[in-house]
């Protein structure tokens, strides 16, 4: 097994501008499975969901390649539920409705043969279980990333910081990376981060693109300009996913190599935020994946020859 | 005489979260001047000043071969002046004085030699007097910019769109390509605005860089992520005058090379918020400049082989 996702999976009910939807398909280890399987044909879920959960996505996410072993299934019980509702900008979100259920006493467990994996994503999850994961595995990985959000900030910080310390990289996003660092440059913020622990900080800005710091390095990609952003929900999730997927495929953890992940990350995450739910992550084609970075390159890509 | 420069040079007294000024030299020309100066050392400004101006900054316009025979000077009036505060984020700011003094009856006069110029960059003014200046020109120039704001969508939206008839490229803010088309997409809004009239279009984004769109094509360069935004103010006419001076001294008005210009561009409008007012536009190597344009490359171009 050589990349272990462990995070949410759920429901979410999401109104946006363009519309809304009863209960769906969301969380966030369910967009990181989706996105990474598109580069990466081996990977564990760790999650746990209630009886009510649709045999068709399980399905679905087996039929990409992912391992359910460690998806614990609580019979009688829901799954975890979130209800939001974003505002006209999409930039901003309130949250009408959190369930716990199932999540309330989440004691993941990784399955055996699946804990000397490589690669290791940990989903925004309670700071001290995020850990526990840590903690399962027989060796060290050869990286773990980890998600998290600014309600951990408020409420478990120190536990939060612990995991800095063994991770390798956080990806957050602006206003998280600001409380997290009390500084409200983005530049000053990632150096307070990176000095946290995390080698690696990926900086998530939305439709403004996300940034790659390293102790001595940065590294931009912006979003790609859409016609209409349907529904952000999952987007980072995407990225996020993308841009594992992309290391664990590659098994190069270089700097270079991670500016190439943040574009597959970017790139999945664009795909993401075009339907509600998981809806696009589903049935991409390699070459639809690959028409997508394409246009990331076109974006960007120009030819300056200094003197 | 290769590019004509039209614009305010004025006075500013500026407060940022950093710091206040009293007043100091500010104007899109004076920063259109200055930032295009570094690319192209023939260029006629056209403005209005009262007899209160800096003998200081005039000499310093001159040294950099900025051609002032088309900057009148009146005896006993004064220049215009605007100060505004900036709020915390930096992104928004209110007006706290406009004086026009000698700007209420400007009728900018281009010198004779200057009206077969190939280049023309109409920095922010009334509507009817930037077309003014076009219908002075005695040939069509190659490239003709216009940069404008929200201000004249609200009291002279007919003239602005006549504008947009008569020019190549238009630069504006994103909230300004929002309400000019009417569309809160910005791929819809460029659209929108593209089918008035202009053949290129440059949103800026302010730290979330520039997007620079043709009928076509679309090329997104970002802001330099850096330690300390210290003031604004200048940076979308430092952006139009590294922009403009770049094509004027390579005379190339293809889409690749309106990229490069881009790049340029933001590179100069980097340089301008690190101080207050023009003060960092002043006195910078070549290299200075060649420096920074690589930290733009190395922030945004990545390596990727699709197969």
């Amino acid at each position: 097994m050589s990349l272990v996702v462990v995070g949410t999976v759920a429901f979410d009910a999401i109104e946006t501008p363009f519309g809304k939807t009863d209960k769906i398909v969301g969380g966030a280890a369910s967009y990181i499975a989706l996105a990474s399987s598109y580069f990466n044909p081996d990977i564990a879920l760790v999650s746990v969901i209630g009886d009510d959960f649709p045999e068709a996505f399980l399905n679905t996410l087996k039929g990409t390649g992912v391992n359910l072993d460690g998806l614990e299934i609580r019979k009688g019980e829901k799954s975890f539920f979130w209800s939001g509702k974003y505002h006209n900008d999409l930039n901003s979100r309130d949250t009408l409705d959190t369930q716990l259920n199932v999540l309330a006493d989440f004691k993941p467990v990784v399955p055996a043969y699946a804990r000397n994996s490589d690669f290791l994503m940990l989903g925004n999850l309670v700071p001290a279980v995020q850990k526990s994961v840590i903690e399962q595995m027989t060796a060290r990985p050869k990286l773990i990333v980890m998600d998290t959000m600014n309600f951990w900030m408020d409420v478990a910080l120190d536990d939060l910081k612990t995991n800095l310390k063994m991770i390798d990289v956080l990806t957050i996003n602006d206003e998280e990376a600001r409380q997290l660092s009390g500084e409200y440059s983005i530049v000053k913020a990632a150096r307070k981060i990176l000095a946290m622990g995390p080698k690696f900080l990926v900086i998530k800005k939305g439709e403004h693109g996300a940034l790659l710091f390293s102790e001595n390095e940065v590294f931009f990609a912006p979003a790609l300009p859409l016609e209409e952003v349907f529904d952000p929900t999952g987007a980072g999730d995407s990225f996020a996913g993308g841009f594992i997927g992309y290391l664990s495929k590659t098994r190069d953890i270089s700097f270079d190599n991670m500016k190439r992940a943040v574009i597959f990350g970017s790139a999945m995450a664009s795909f993401t935020v075009e339907k509600f739910g998981t809806e696009r992550l589903i049935g991409l084609s390699e070459s639809d994946v690959q028409e997508r970075v394409q246009e990331f390159i076109n974006l960007v890509q120009f030819d300056i020859s200094l003197v």
